[in-house]
């Protein structure tokens, strides 16, 4: 069985990749750079497939940045550092990149579609950003039933497409211990929103926050290096 | 008012500009280039929007072609000529493009909600295309509550997201009429899949067959340049 995989090089992607692998799904990998502020994300993206033996990785350019909106795709907004969860969970989040998840999940049904795939991987997580609209399972739902009615395969039955998002309910800590579980390298992944120029986190982006703190909830040391 | 427009420089995104300018929308064009055969159809969309007054006009690559699957985007599946109507309406076209509207209508949103438009016009047009899934009103209705859902501005209620599609339900004739009582300028339109190196139209494949037969059925003649 084939299955697309949006993979960002990070820690639930990559999780969500090992999950997919579990079942016994053939992975059709989809990496899209978006404007993000640093191609270290793609790096990871490239790491992490070769190490999940995907079978087809396909790189996509989309300049959502153009558009404005994000601190993620906009170099005039500042990555927030140091905030508390309280302030991270408080509200929808500046880092949000306005409909990202829909045109991600667009392109991952329109590869979907062409390779004949069913099931499309996402590694959202509706605890950890539920600040994002785009991670809650309304939305999801919607989006499954919006791409049945909208594709030539789901039109025509031939594929009953369906979007994974095995992660939504976990917490950071739970995503690594499975991820462990099922031999995940967390040393391949990339999180920060902010890294310096050799590609090290910062440790202080909301990104960073919820990784570190994941791996503390998990009882392990966060492999990757950090600033300080 | 702001509205995003989708504009591919054809006849039925010109009208549909045409439409959404009567009725008081300030117009925020985007056109996608999604590994098309050939860069007339830009062209076509850049001399539009400069004729209807658009306040900005976004251009974004979108590389389905590299999926493949679509004879408009992939080299190896040949365009179909000089088919009657029975046979374009039978099923879904070769030309069908997989999850196209879908890619289309996510960029258009995330253009929509970076600048504060509740509002996005498409020309898709369910007579003439009835073998695209993605033009029917239960995919745009579908699409429509999934965007309110996967959006800040749809969940925070600041914009009620609407897609419209004003040429759903008229003929190509119809359509063309309708533009003629706005003052389109036809003769600024590229429709054909398979243009010359000068860009003339082929005159048989599907597209330049329903809209010489819309000309026709308007009563006036099409005033575009055909190679024959």
């Amino acid at each position: 069985m084939k299955a697309i995989l949006l993979l960002s090089g990070g820690l639930d992607s990559t999780t969500t990749a090992a999950i997919a692998r579990s079942r016994g799904f053939e992975l059709y990998a989809l990496t899209v750079s978006y404007g993000q502020r640093h191609r270290w994300e793609l790096e990871a993206a490239r790491r992490v497939a070769e190490a999940m033996g995907v079978v087809r990785h396909e790189f996509l350019d989309v300049d959502l940045g153009r558009f404005g909106g994000s601190a993620l795709t906009c170099e005039e907004m500042a990555v927030p550092h140091g905030r508390d969860e309280a302030e991270m969970g408080s509200d929808i989040p500046v880092t949000y990149v306005p409909a990202r998840n829909t045109v991600l999940l667009s392109l991952a049904l329109a590869y979907a579609e062409t390779v004949g795939a069913a099931d499309i991987f996402l590694g959202v997580n509706h605890i950890d950003y539920s600040g994002y609209p785009d991670c809650r399972p309304a939305f999801l739902e919607a989006f499954e039933k919006m791409a049945n009615l909208g594709t030539k395969a789901g039109v025509e039955g031939t594929l009953k497409l369906k979007i994974h998002a095995p992660l939504l309910t976990m917490s950071k800590g739970e995503i690594i211990r499975r991820g462990l579980e099922l031999g995940v390298d967390y040393s391949l992944t990339h999180t920060c929103y902010d890294p310096d120029a050799e590609g090290r986190s910062c440790g202080e982006c909301d990104a960073c926050l919820l990784r570190l703190q994941g791996f503390r909830e998990a009882g392990v040391a966060d492999p990757v290096e950090y600033q300080k």
